[in-house]
């Protein structure tokens, strides 16, 4: 026997009629590269895709097709993924920052018929051409006067928004991004209607970015980093107002923040270093800002401390691409007004707990489940309806045998259930016969004020199998010894953690996700003699 | 081509699956009739659905078979809630105050084979036994001391909880309640796992319950009362503490309200004059509520001002049985601490918008959508994933050709998209073409400190086809003349909608839900000669 409601298919698609016919008016705000803005809405987002839609299938796009994009957040990037997905395709959304290797192997394996790029990224395009084997269309989002590229406003110009959108089977696929893994060739997280929109509905919610039509977001992270960590579908979901930047500098955030009251912000750790940077420097500060969910890679305490006393709520996230990315969020528990902020802190440094959907488990190096001791780490393993099980033309499951995707992640999860990221498994630091985690000992670092940043790694030992080395970058004009440095350290990490050395370089390799680079890092110091030995 | 993301059944189990896992410790709170007290949790509660499940069985309950309650509010009841689902079945809440004829059709319509029952309602059971032809077992949550009947806890002692769910597809049904409407048979809405689940996901967004495990919920709303809100499934999504209690003194509420630091209540506006009058005799209130949800009917502005005057958002909720209930919400808007009290409640007193999910329209006589104008009014019609398609056993669909269900209100929509009811159907007054607002002139009235209770009716005129009567109950200790009446109105309503006559009444007949039954109002009134005639 079936229940008799009515059929609804989890398309992504009802996003937008939703957010153009409830919240219509609803600004979505684009502050470009060249300082110009454009205005639109969420009822002009609407049309504007619809137009693109039927521009596209004009084109000769048909369901299940690759459109990419290479660019930075303004709003005809938001068009262009309700536009592809609404045509039927599948929005691709690639990394500028990537290597050109990378670059040629993910648009290549993507099989993208459509690009669509800033022209800041033009560059890019004159340079990969030759190399791109499937791209048939190049459209750039904001053409300089004079120059014959197709234009994205030129293009829509061509159509009406007289289409309706493909429809189909709600397990269809909507989107598609690589993971800039350091090893091996990029895999694509093929993400469907279905476990997108179970995803939009479930970050809205108050403990993950409790988003409403009273919420002004400006989203930091980049809408090319792990699916914008699905705001531009949750925002449509709860009718937020959207207030985009092209460029990251702090000025212009602090400026867009201010005048339009953003309530709302995301992004990786390093946006809101820049911020307090700009902040010291002017005495300027956001002055609505209300909740700053920050994920991508771990928040330091101080970072935390410093946002929590501007009067803002910090979501702290953990998540990958594989996950949608929504793994676990921080937010406020029973009573949270009454607890110090060092009480909070305590608790929101850490990484926080699934939202409904999703589950988590630590297993050991024998596979058996770890107890939620806050002290048993293993490898963090996730599952439910948002997280990947076969990558993109993959021949095999990415998962367990029992239906666990394994993150790569060593962790911690609290007797409250809240899970804290330990390390990367790569990263772990074998010492002795335990386990010392890189991160903690970086956060640690990078409190000290000389310290503008840190990366921690494992060089051969013969008696411990590693031991610790300290790759620290000083901060501009500041003067630091070794001993400074593990005096520093001596109260805030267990004794046998201490670096058995401390090097000094003026800066750290990274990823195109801002992350630090440890196979480079490995590299540069593989001849590196440890005093201990 | 389809994605790859991991394959996740939309089905209710995993809702307590995840409150039992992550917010274990969260408890359920249960106030009983005789004043006892008894405390559990998710992880409790999940213990027990378990053994009750794995009893259900054992007494030969199948997939698909309804097991019903009679029942308040209470831990138990919760139990039995996820216990029948779990095992397969069907949970089927039944309205105690329902007339005999009602409970005889309903139960014998529902084919329940099991009863779970409180001992407050063991007159009922006795007297409806022998006209309840399907069910088998009688479970009593609270049986008197020295009582024969089969009690709750010991049923549950018989059986450990080594049991898994039942599983199935999203699309079979986990719920059954039936509308207690006005004329004709009762009609049964049997939900889904998959409609369930959507709209939990969707309650629990801050433009609905605002649920976190930040959340301390005390539901006054009954369990039977149209799927209760659908509270008892969003909390557990969200991980909210419950406080139950099975009776509605004000007294006790506000005991439990301020001892488990309540912040979110939901109930019919009775609820919350209730809670005033005693506010008012003892000068206690509720310390930690924040969010209050008012629905069942539509919530006079004083009562709005009066929630807010007290520190708490009002959640202005719109919906029914056959929507699972939510059709709209009202929430705050961007700059809402900006607005003037005034202002802010001329939002309030409207019922608010829909989240994504569902969508109204409406339709004048000819079946033309409305504008959305605030001006044109008509039948409003609602679609979504958690709206009935087909009532229970019915032989065609509930909803129009295109698919919409007519929800027997007259609303309009305003140019901001909120939604207002301004009648029921059939009760809208028609006079001279156009059309008076019963509500409207009801809820204008009872802003009269006088007046307890009003009541507006059409009755037949010669020149303007039906003119309004306004029936009222005056407060306790007052006198009230129709002079009165009508002066206080003359500034509140347009003047051709000032009722041509007034009658006084000690009381007003209602529905089992608490609403004025005006079938009944009508008929008391058929041979009242209106002085206009």
């Amino acid at each position: 026997m079936l229940g008799a409601m009515q059929d609804f298919e989890l398309r992504v698609m009802h996003l937008l009629d939703h957010a153009a016919r409830e919240h219509g008016q609803r600004d979505i705000v684009s502050y470009w590269a060249d300082g110009s803005e454009t205005r639109s809405n969420w009822a002009g987002v609407e049309r504007d895709a619809r137009r693109m839609a039927k521009g596209l299938t004009a084109l000769g796009l048909k369901k299940g097709d690759r459109v990419a994009t290479l660019a930075m957040n303004h709003g005809r990037h938001l068009v262009s993924w309700y536009g592809a997905i609404g045509a039927g395709g599948v929005i691709h959304t690639v990394n500028p920052r990537l290597f050109e290797d990378q670059l040629e192997y993910i648009m290549n394996h993507a099989e993208d018929r459509v690009l669509l790029y800033d022209a800041m990224f033009q560059p890019i395009i004159d340079k990969m051409k030759s190399r791109w084997t499937t791209i048939e269309h190049y459209i750039c989002y904001d053409p300089p006067k004079g120059s014959d590229v197709q234009g994205f406003e030129d293009f829509l110009d061509q159509y009406d928004n007289d289409f309706a959108w493909v429809d189909g089977d709600e397990r269809e696929p909507c989107m598609l991004c690589y993971t800039s893994g350091t090893t091996g060739n990029p895999k694509g997280v093929l993400y469907e209607h279905r476990s997108t929109m179970i995803h939009a509905l479930a970050e809205i919610q108050p403990a993950v970015f409790d988003f409403s039509p009273a919420s002004v977001a400006l989203p930091v992270v980049p809408m090319f980093h792990a699916a914008a960590w699905g705001i531009p579908f949750a925002s449509a979901a709860a009718g937020v107002k959207l207030v985009y930047s092209a460029v990251n500098d702090p000025a212009v955030l602090t400026m867009l923040m201010n005048r339009e009251e953003v309530t709302h912000s995301a992004g990786v750790p390093t946006v809101w270093l820049a911020l307090f940077q700009h902040m010291d420097a002017t005495g300027e500060k956001p002055e609505h800002l209300n909740v700053v969910t920050i994920g991508g890679s771990a928040a330091p305490r101080a970072m935390c401390e410093r946002i929590m006393k501007m009067g803002c709520r910090v979501n702290h996230a953990w998540g990958m691409t594989e996950t949608s990315p929504i793994g676990t969020m921080g937010a406020p528990i029973q009573g949270w007004d009454a607890l110090s902020l060092d009480e909070q802190l305590d608790i929101v440094t850490k990484q926080g707990k699934v939202p409904f959907g999703v589950e988590l488990r630590v297993l050991d190096d024998d596979d058996n489940v770890q107890p939620r001791d806050g002290k048993s780490s293993g490898r963090l393993q996730i599952r439910g309806p948002w997280v990947v099980k076969r990558y993109f033309k993959a021949e095999e499951d990415a998962v367990t045998e029992d239906g666990w995707f394994d993150t790569g992640d060593v962790a911690v999860i609290h007797p409250d259930n809240v899970m804290q990221i330990t390390d990367r498994a790569k990263d772990v630091i074998k010492s002795g016969g335990e386990w010392i985690s890189s991160v903690e000992l970086e956060n640690a670092a990078v409190g000290m004020a000389e310290i503008a940043e840190a990366g921690a790694i494992g060089l051969p030992h013969p008696k411990w199998d590693e031991r610790p080395l300290l790759v620290v970058v000083p901060a501009a004009g500041t003067s630091l010894s070794k001993d400074q440095v593990l005096e520093y350290l001596s109260d805030k990490v267990a004794k046998w953690w201490l670096p058995d050395d401390v090097a000094f370089v003026s800066e750290l390799p990274h990823t195109a996700t801002g992350k630090i680079l440890k196979t480079a890092l490995r590299e540069q110091f593989k001849d590196h003699k440890l005093p201990t030995i």
